[in-house]
C-alpha cells in the first residue's frame, strides 16, 4: 500500500538522522576525552557549545521530519496513486471560480487558446470567467430547476461528494448475485430520510426506484390500467395540476390508458368509462396548497409528494397513501441527478412498477444510485447529532431561502391590485418544531385587470417569462414562476416585478 | 488553499535549519579563532572534523527536507479538506480484496457485527470474505452481463475513475444556459471512440443519448411510426432476433406501432399493412455474423450496433447507416452505466428521440454522462500513443479473452455430434491490422440429436443455464450462451459442458 511505502519512505529518514546523531555523538565523545588538559575550562566550553548547537539542531530536524509525518496522517492516508490523476483533475476544477457565475467542472469540454478550461456560465452572464452581467436578462423563471440549493453544495464541499472507481458495480444488476436493480445502499438512505423529514410511512412498504418521477408515474398508471383490462384506463387530475401528468400521459400515447381530463366523483369502480386514476400533487404544483382526493372518488390515487419536505412546506403527518411518489430533485436540488422512487403497498404494483423500469430503460444507473445515496447519508449526518439541531441542514437552509423570496414576492405584489399571489397561511411544522412560514416552490399569479387574458404575456412584457396557468389546465389569467432558481435569478425577477408593479402604481393602482 | 499552507509549513522548516546552520557556522568561527596557538594543528582538526559532521549531519536533514517536499509536489496538489473523506471511503473500499471473488463497495451496506462492511459475493462464492466456493454450482449464462471487464478496471484502478463533488450539474439541463441535455464532453468522446475504432461514421451526423441502446430503439420507432400516422407501423425482425426487440416493443404495446415478426421484402413503403420498421443487430445477437438488410426491402432500418467493436467482431468498415445504435455496456463492460446513443442523419428524427427520452426519463443522469465520458477519454488515452500501439487496452483484453473462450468452447463442443457450435471465420480487421479470429459475445449452439428438442432442457440437465433458442424467435433446438461473464462463471461453465459432452463420447457419439 502507498500508505505503507510512503509511511517507510519517512522512517528511513528518521534512522539517517539517528545515524547522524551517534556520530555526532562520538564526535564530542573524542572532544570530551581530549589530551591536552590546559584547554579544560575555555575551550571544552566552546566545544561543548558546538556540540550542543549541533545536537539542538539535529534535534529539532529529527522532531520537524517527525512532526512533518504525523501531520500528514493525520490528513488521512495518503492519496493511492490509481485515485491520484481523478482527485487531482476534481480540485483543479473547483478551484476555477468563474466569479460565482458560473463552473468549470471535470467534464468540461470547452478549453482557451493556453488550454484553459473555459467557465460554463449562468444564464444572464457572460465572459471567459463569467464577470461580465448581461444587463437587461429576462428573468426565465418558466421551468421549476432547483439550482437555489448549489450554494449550500458549493460552501460544504464535503458532503455530497462521491469517489466512483472503474470496476464500480459493473453488472446489469446492482447486485449481480442477488439479481437486484437497485442497491440496498439507496433504499435503505431513502427510509432514513423519511423517517428523519417525518414525511411519510416507509416500514413495511416496497420501494420502487426510477428515473425520476415521471418514469414511476407512467410506470404506475401502466400497472394499474392493466388491473382493468376491459377499457382504456381514464387518467385524470384536478386542474390546476402539474403540466406533465397531462404531457406524459399524451405523449406516450398507451393503449391501455389515456388522458381524461377532470376527475368524475361518485361513480362506481367498473363504469364504461374504466376505472380512473388520480394523479395529485400535494403541496400542488402549480399552487403549493395541500391537497386530498374527497372520499367519494373511486378508483386509484397516485400521490405525488415531490414538494412534501420541510423546506416547501410545513409537515404535518407521515404521509401513508397506497400509492406514494417523491423525486430527489426538489429534496436536495439534484435535478440532473435522474432518481425518483415509489412507495407503495401493493408487492404485485411494486413487481409491475420495477419491470417497467427494467424493461424501458435497463433499470437505473448505479452510478446515479450511488451519488443519490451519498447525499442523502450526507443529509441526514448534518441532522442527527448536531446543535442546534441541523442548523446547517439543507432543509433548513431551502426554508431560509425560500421563505424570504416568498416575502419579497408578497411585498412587491402587495403594492399593486393588479396581481394577485396565492393565500398561504403559516403552519405548525414537525419537524422545525415550530410555525413555519409559506416557502412555496412556485409563486402562483393571478391577473386581475380584465384585458389582461394572458398574465404570462403581461409577464414578458416585463422580461419575465413564467408558465401559463392554461398549461395546468387552469385559466391563463393565472402564471406560474419559478422560485427555486439561482439567488441571481430571483433577483432579476425581482427587479423587473418591482418596475412592473411600480408602473403599474403610477397608474394610479 | 491546502497546498499553499503545507507548502509554507515545509518553507519554515527550511528556513528554521537555515538558521542553525548559520549558528553552527558562528561556533566554527570562535573555534578556529582560538586564543591558544598550541592547539592548532590536532585540536582544531579535531574541532573542524565535529564542526564537518555537524555540517554535513545539518545538510543531510535538510536535503531530506526539501527532497521531501519536492517529492509531495510530484504527486501533485494534496488532498483538498473537501476531498477528504470521500477519498478515504473509497480508498478503504478498494483495499477489501473478498478473495477476488467478491467486492466491497462505497455503498456497502451490510456490515458485520465489528463494524466491518461484508463483502458482496460473486456468484458462486460465499463466506464472510467470498473464499468460499458453492461447488456444484450451475453455471449461469442467461444474461449477456459484460463481467469479463471487471478484470480489466480492477488491474487498471488509474483509469476510469471519476470523483463527483456535490454540485456537479445539478440542474435538469446538462448545461442549464444553453438548455443541453447531454455534455459537450460525451458526445464529443464517443465521436472520438468511434474515431479510434474505425467503426462508425460521426462527422456531420446527430447524437442523441438515452438511459441503454433500448430506451433509444423504442425512441426511435416511436419517432419514425409518428412519420406514417394511417396505420399502425409494424416493427419486424428477421429470426434469430434479439429477444428484447419483441419483448420491448409488445410490453410497451403502443397505439402507433406493434411487433409483426418477420419482415416483408418487395413490398412498396405504403402498405395497408404501414411503413415496416426493421430492427438488425450487426453483429446479430445471438448468432454473432455480420448481417445486412436485402435492398429489395421497404421501409426504415434500425441498425443496432451494440457489437460491432474490435475485440467482438473483425471491424471491416465504418458504418454509415442512417440509423445506428451503440449500447456502452459491450465496449467497456459498464451495463450499470446505462448509457447508450443513436447516431442519426435525420435531424427531425434526432429532436424526436432526444423529446421521447426527456419526456419519459427527463434526460440522462449527469453523473452516468460523466463517468462514460472518463471511461472513453482513459480508454482512448491508453491507445493514442502507446507502443506498442495500445497493447494495454481494453479491445485487446477484450479479445483475447473472448478469443480463447471460443477457441475452447470449440475444443468441447468439437468432441461430440451431439451438438453444433455456430460457425465463424477469421477476417481481417482494420482495427488490429491483422486477420483477426472469432471472439463474438455469444456462442450459438443447435442440439443435432432428433430427441433434443428444447436444448436448454438438456443444458440444464448439465447444471448450464442458457437462453433457448425460441426467445429469439428461433427454434428450441438451439440455445445461446453468454460468453461475457467472469473467468470463473466461464470456467464452471466449460466444465459442466466438457463433463455433457464426455458422458455423450460414451454413449459412443
Amino acid at each position: 500500500m502507498n500508505l505503507v511505502s510512503r509511511a517507510g519512505d519517512r522512517l528511513l529518514e528518521v534512522e539517517e538522522d539517528c545515524r547522524l546523531c551517534e556520530e555526532v555523538g562520538m564526535a564530542s565523545e573524542e572532544g570530551s576525552g581530549s589530551e591536552v588538559p590546559l584547554l579544560t575550562s575555555k575551550d571544552v566550553e566552546k566545544a561543548e557549545r558546538r556540540e550542543r548547537v549541533a545536537c539542538v539542531a539535529l534535534c529539532v530536524l529529527l522532531l520537524l521530519n517527525v512532526v512533518g509525518f504525523i501531520g500528514r496522517q493525520r490528513e488521512g492516508p495518503p492519496r493511492s496513486e490509481w485515485l491520484g490523476k481523478a482527485v487531482r483533475d476534481a480540485e483543479l476544477a473547483a478551484m476555477e471560480l468563474c466569479s460565482g457565475h458560473g463552473h468549470v467542472f471535470v467534464d468540461t469540454n470547452e478549453v482557451s487558446a493556453d488550454g484553459k478550461p473555459v467557465c460554463e456560465c449562468h444564464e444572464c452572464f457572460t465572459g471567459p470567467d463569467c464577470s461580465v452581467s448581461m444587463g437587461e436578462c429576462v428573468a426565465d423563471v418558466d421551468v421549476g430547476d432547483p439550482l437555489l440549493f448549489e450554494e449550500y453544495w458549493k460552501s460544504n464541499p464535503d458532503l455530497g461528494t462521491v469517489v466512483i472507481p472503474g470496476w464500480y458495480r459493473m453488472s446489469y444488476f446492482a447486485n449481480d448475485a442477488q439479481r437486484m436493480f437497485y442497491t440496498d445502499a439507496l433504499t435503505a438512505s431513502i427510509r432514513e430520510l423519511h423517517a428523519l423529514a417525518g414525511n411519510a410511512v416507509t416500514e413495511g412498504r416496497y420501494i420502487a426506484v426510477g428515473n425520476g418521477a415521471m418514469q414511476l408515474i407512467n410506470a404506475i398508471v401502466r400497472g394499474l390500467a392493466l388491473q382493468d383490462t376491459d377499457a382504456v384506463s381514464p387518467v385524470v387530475a384536478t386542474a390546476p395540476y402539474y403540466n406533465m401528468y397531462y404531457t406524459q400521459t399524451s405523449f406516450l400515447d398507451s393503449r391501455h390508458y389515456g388522458w381524461a381530463g377532470e376527475p368524475e366523483y361518485g361513480h362506481e369502480d367498473s363504469t364504461k368509462r374504466g376505472v380512473q386514476i388520480q394523479l395529485i400533487a400535494s403541496p400542488n404544483n402549480p399552487t403549493a396548497t395541500i391537497q386530498d382526493v374527497p372520499s367519494d372518488f373511486k378508483g386509484h390515487v397516485v400521490y405525488d409528494y415531490a414538494y412534501y419536505w420541510p423546506h416547501l412546506t410545513p409537515i404535518t403527518k407521515a404521509a401513508d397513501s397506497d400509492i406514494m411518489v417523491f423525486t430527489f430533485s426538489k429534496i436536495t436540488g439534484h435535478a440532473g441527478n435522474r432518481i425518483g422512487w415509489a412507495i407503495l403497498k401493493d408487492f404485485d404494483l411494486y413487481q409491475k412498477v420495477s419491470q417497467y423500469v427494467f424493461l424501458s430503460t435497463g433499470g437505473v444507473s448505479h452510478d446515479a444510485q450511488l451519488r443519490a445515496t451519498q447525499i442523502m447519508r450526507d443529509v441526514i449526518k448534518s441532522y442527527v447529532g448536531t446543535t442546534p439541531l441541523g442548523s446547517q441542514g439543507i432543509f433548513h437552509f431551502g426554508h431560509e431561502v425560500l421563505e424570504s423570496r416568498r416575502a419579497r414576492m408578497q411585498a412587491i405584489l402587495g403594492k399593486s391590485t393588479r396581481f394577485t399571489l396565492q393565500e398561504l397561511k403559516p403552519e405548525y411544522c414537525n419537524f422545525f418544531g415550530k410555525i413555519s412560514a409559506p416557502s412555496p416552490a412556485y409563486a402562483w399569479i393571478h391577473c386581475n385587470r380584465e384585458e389582461d387574458v394572458n398574465c404570462n404575456e403581461v409577464m414578458k412584457t416585463a422580461g419575465i417569462i413564467g408558465r401559463p396557468g392554461g398549461e395546468f389546465g387552469s385559466s391563463d389569467r393565472y402564471v406560474r414562476f419559478s422560485m427555486l432558481k439561482r439567488q441571481a435569478n430571483f433577483e432579476i425577477l425581482a427587479t423587473h416585478l418591482l418596475n412592473l408593479v411600480s408602473q403599474t402604481c403610477e397608474n394610479g393602482e
